[in-house]
């Protein structure tokens, strides 16, 4: 069995809700509630990271800085040595990095910056839909695969999964979802787990 | 990037060699050189452990007390520093745990021995082939997949991966494979996957 997991939400802060807090632009904290489109919305960022000066390093120092959801590390170890572990985040490598050190290496299947000179430049999206992509690659190697997550982006790796619940969600979201068990604790993710297995 | 390295021979001693010397038990040591038929020899192995006596637990007590190879540790900590991992054995997931737990728990990709009562009564594979369907798996996530093994199960996923290699091989091996680089340190090892990405 392999446990896909979410990484912003369900084991870390929402990255750019972190960052617009630390450097104090609200505007960072709009998201795809507020731009529908996400590139239009990257793009967005990325102007307001260039007006302000900001650079990758100066986001990866908030990264560093940002602590993981109290209790992840723990939860994420246990899990590792009771089954195969991959997350799914549609952050981008240079962003996950300092979290990635932080939880202790797991494997990590995400998207990448474009930089120049330590200056963003743009984005590279490894694949459309890659959560629900991976989930079938698991299963098309006979994994049984168990998905968790938070938010809009997790739905169709929930969908494709052979058991999925949703962990911490935003009542908007398990209103919306009802057909999938919501927790809001690791103790509860974990037992899940643990009854599938 | 992602890393797909084998297991025994890459980062840890041969299991069934290590329990034929700790059990002083020669017939363990038949390899698919000498059986070729893998089915046939698993077959063999279980009637060897059957009748010593040998249980689930005897072996996974001589795996935790096997040493990893000497700077398997240090290595697998950089490589997962610097890309994703994905560790591809034909072992067991009983036996492998020991290894994973020493290796800080790395995503294993492999298959599953049948136990009652802590007696191995079967093994079963998760797919055939499945070094080579796991690379094609990444490949068709938009990864570019570096693979590095030592034996001829390792073939098929070397001639998969966009990159590959060879490592510690038996001279057997380098010679029937001349196409791929065969290196002997995980410093060179290394050094390939850093000029890669």
């Amino acid at each position: 069995m392999i446990a896909a997991l979410d990484l912003e939400g369900v084991l870390s802060p929402e990255i750019w809700i972190s960052v617009a807090e630390r450097t104090k632009i609200d505007e960072l904290r709009l998201t795809t509630r507020d731009i529908s489109d996400y590139d239009e919305l990257m793009q967005h960022r990325l102007r307001i990271l260039d007006k302000q000066g900001i650079k990758l390093s100066d986001i990866q120092s908030v990264i560093e800085g940002m602590p993981l959801l109290p209790g992840a590390k723990e939860f994420l170890d246990k899990l590792r040595s009771y089954c195969q572990v991959v997350i799914l985040s549609d952050t981008f490598s240079q962003f996950a990095k300092p979290i990635m050190k932080n939880l202790g290496y797991p494997t990590l299947f995400c998207h990448n910056l474009e930089v120049k000179d330590d200056r963003i430049v743009g984005y590279k999206l490894r694949q459309k839909n890659q959560k629900r992509r991976a989930v079938e690659a698991f299963k098309s190697l006979n994994f049984k695969v168990f998905a968790a997550g938070d938010s809009y982006n997790d739905i169709e790796m929930l969908k494709t999964a052979d058991w999925a619940c949703l962990f911490c969600a935003p009542d908007t979201v398990k209103k919306e979802f009802p057909q999938f068990r919501a927790v809001e604790t690791y103790e509860e993710l974990f037992e899940i787990v643990h009854e599938l297995h």
